[in-house]
């Protein structure tokens, strides 16, 4: 598509300013995850809207500066992290592929021997933490994940919310159920419940959509920080990190995801969804309700809205 | 991006001409399907790669003239077709998430109600075919497959091999499997034979790679011809065609040719592969041999070599 | 357990009409299959049962001489024959554990390879059909079959209901479906439609309770015929034809089955059991009615009386 | 059958012995269980067999004194304690049906909302442990578990062996993974550790064949201890525990057991197998190695001769 001055480019900060407006309109707004209590008191009649683009512009809607758990979309950091000290040694742990399950299944485990498909389901992020746990104490590999996100974030006041850890960490019987299982076929090196509890922990970090645009914007640009030129990672892994945020991000409504918004992102039950224009921006949305397949109801409508009105679906 | 003077552009024929070249030298080359009796006596060191760009340049290496068996890359075209004619009414059908399973796996119809996974699993191109066939004789049912198919290639000479459509319908029990388990559930109106009858000659169209690369065209270019303007779906539809082919087009490898090769496509088990860079090209490549999934062992690491030279994966 | 003159022996024709008229008058009858349509237009108040013990002794209750579709049932004595027929060899088509699914499953074919799990699902009974119906015409296999029911009923007005038979054919795909299935894993020997042609003409074999009760003496008496002498099969072939009766006879109610009935027992969704007492009784019940597992409501239940009446549990 | 001065009655003890001595000369004696450690030191070549009929005589075979871990056989008794606890509102926790998997299989959980098929697979078993410690400290249920099986084997010295207890509890992952998976669905009451702990330690009991046939006494007989004629269950829960052992008492073995040996029975992993002969005899077989289904392969092949040579399958 070549730009002319006679195509229309559209103002990047009115569009999300519309659709926060929108959003905040309307009746549907999916449900409150309930599996996690502390989760279940969260106020759904929340949205925000975040989005940086190359140039270091900041385009915010709504609640964009409320903290929120991310829960699972911490498991696209944890996975840059692990790559960036095992480097491909992690793909024996956790395939990348999409598992066709819910974000909890343990089926698929026992007809894979115990391999988890992808690490953004349940089972694989465990399998990553596990790997960042190895040789250290839970407080240093959580340290060093808090570390991470606050660096990309570019915001030292990121933190965790140790409500819903405790909350998780008192609930979370699925996760152990997986995590115990991986451990009976050897896919596992540390203790469960220190891997477990590394894992609550990283899933209970709190940002707002702004801190989380900030910390996704290496994605969208190579691997680099576009506002420094570091690099965080190579091209060639951002670009891959992209593409099994595309096929797995969304558990078993990845495919509409891609179908319908068209671009990489990672959802959590929080209601958070990170997504990456790659070479165009970095993006995060909010919405505490969730549809059934446990993404963000109105997240994920705001971003098919945002990629139509922008042009911006990696699929044309 | 912005392409200056002073960026390396890659010739586009150069690479198309060294990747032929390297792939012709391989000892690698997978295994040819046995399933289909016909197509276990194809030889498989052919390998054959032809790029459209969108200013209708046409880049061609190795046997890509060698027309070729092009079995599950038609479920693109039939899927286009039927929602064409349709419309999202398609997708009470079938699904368009990422099945987990192999291309004829029945488990996953078992548990869901006789409704596919999607599309482009051997049972979802057969409920996609039954849609076009209803309310007509399987002859016309298929005559209107091959001319869309001749019109998009814009090459009449595309035929039916009637040997490997033969050889299919003797043999292919595990799809009359599926589509009898789909009739239980009444997903398919017509009767299985007679339904089955077009599938297996609409998997039995035999093109070259350059044939296949034309009737792609549209994929790349926002649903329309880039060499007559003429629209053939809407951008929005090619968007989402290709966001499904992303998803779901390689079967339980889908996730690893996202990974690997950055782009959505298609494969077959007659060992072509029809690949999309949304505003650059359209993309075929063969060679017979298949890896584990039932996937172009060669062209997959073809087509890997090509965006990675090309920088056109759509993930950065 | 010794008999002496002070223990009291119920008088089994009293306990036979006892039974029958309870279940005439009970209100909660089940449900008539629907998915062969012919079946569905029984009158689900119908309910009948024989007893004939060692002696030669019959007892009749309600409905006993009402002739019904014996269906599934069928599946005792075609394993009989094939077993005549093919001794242990049969054991490499199809194995002998319960199968934890329904009658139709087609999810433990795909992760066994084909081979079902025991000889009384429809995918086993199809594979048994199948092994009788080699090197002959349907039409001789059919006759073979229907002999042999004549033979052991000591009856030859047994005969096949025809439209039964032509309702099923009609309509079932779902056995369609796991015929192929095994077909395309060479589990089949003969075109899958001449053996599901002489499968759906055994399922329409229609007996009344008495013919049924009469064929099933030999497994009671050690595989002989108490009338007669004449033995028909081998005292431990009888013995492993109770304990497949037991462990498999009623798909996933058989434990059910095992623990209140305590008799081998093998069910059809025409409504008919039959029930062996080894060394006492052959049993046959019928009433339309299904319970959620396909497995007769009220005939079930008059097993239960009949069994805690008689004393007749072989687990006590 | 009417036993006449004709027919010959085989001498128990001369059948017991001559197995015994068959078995010890035997070459193929399966594979000691190695997933806990504990356990794979056990030394293969000790076989024993204890059969104690209904007049109190106890025919002892090779080491029939020497203490094994009972492990799953103690599944049976557990059962028999939390029945006459809390009835048959335990059903609410757990089927009968038998599982079509092995011992340890997640799978069938999650298609059925976590609970487990049958008391007799591993997390069934673990769910009626659950409901035994309810409302009490684990030391006190574990200490009635204890007591329970000295008063039915009639011998105070049965212990627990705190070696395989700790060995279990050390590596019993695949367990906490099902007891944790369970508890995601609340079908456990108590925490997990100790619902675990005390299921360890259940499973860990040591019994020679002769303690454990003494225990299965009240199976054989009504639910009565033939020796003092004391009650311990009602005739009709005798029969449907019974009934259960038949169906599920030897995981995905349980078929196979119930065609060849033809009796109720339930195995353990460390080798061991209670059977009943109802009406005539307790038997317990013990040899360490296991066929492919977990079961003891010697101890299956020596309850089979028994029973043909003695006559005493239950469905002949």
């Amino acid at each position: 598509m070549v730009a002319s001055e006679f195509v229309h480019v559209p103002d990047l900060n009115l569009v999300v300013q519309e659709i926060a407006g929108e959003m905040r309109a309307r009746a549907d707004r999916g449900n409150v995850a309930t599996y996690i209590p502390e989760l279940a008191r969260v106020d759904p009649h929340q949205f925000g809207l975040a989005v940086i683009d190359g140039d270091g512009q900041v385009a915010c809607g709504g609640d964009a500066d409320v903290p929120f758990s991310i829960q699972s979309v911490s498991k696209v950091f944890t996975l840059t992290l692990a790559l960036g000290k095992f480097g491909d040694r992690l793909w024996r742990r956790v395939g990348r592929e999409p598992s066709g399950s819910a974000f909890n299944s343990i089926v698929q485990l026992e007809h894979e021997h115990g391999i988890p498909r992808n690490p953004f389901i349940n089972p694989g992020a465990i399998a990553v933490t596990d790997l960042i746990l190895s040789g250290h104490q839970p407080r240093e590999a959580l340290g060093e994940i808090l570390r991470f996100m606050r660096f990309l974030a570019d915001d030292p006041s990121v933190t965790i919310d140790e409500k819903v850890a405790a909350s998780e960490q008192r609930t979370g019987f699925r996760n152990a159920a997986l995590a115990n299982y991986m451990k009976s076929y050897d896919v596992l090196d540390n203790p469960v419940d220190l891997t477990l509890g590394v894992y609550f922990h990283q899933c209970a970090i709190a940002m707002s959509c702004r801190q989380l645009a900030m910390a996704g914007r290496f994605l969208a640009h190579l691997g680099r920080n576009p506002a420094t030129g570091h690099s965080v990672v190579t091209a060639e892994r951002a670009r891959r990190i992209n593409a099994i945020m595309l096929t797995c991000g969304h558990y078993d409504g990845s495919g509409e995801f891609a179908y319908r918004v068209g671009l990489p992102g990672k959802s959590g039950v929080g209601g958070g969804i990170l997504a990456i224009a790659p070479g165009k921006a970095s993006i995060a949305v909010w919405s505490p309700g969730l549809d059934a397949t446990g993404n963000s109801h109105l997240g994920r409508i705001a971003l098919e809205m945002l990629t139509k009105r922008l042009g911006w679906s990696i699929f044309a």
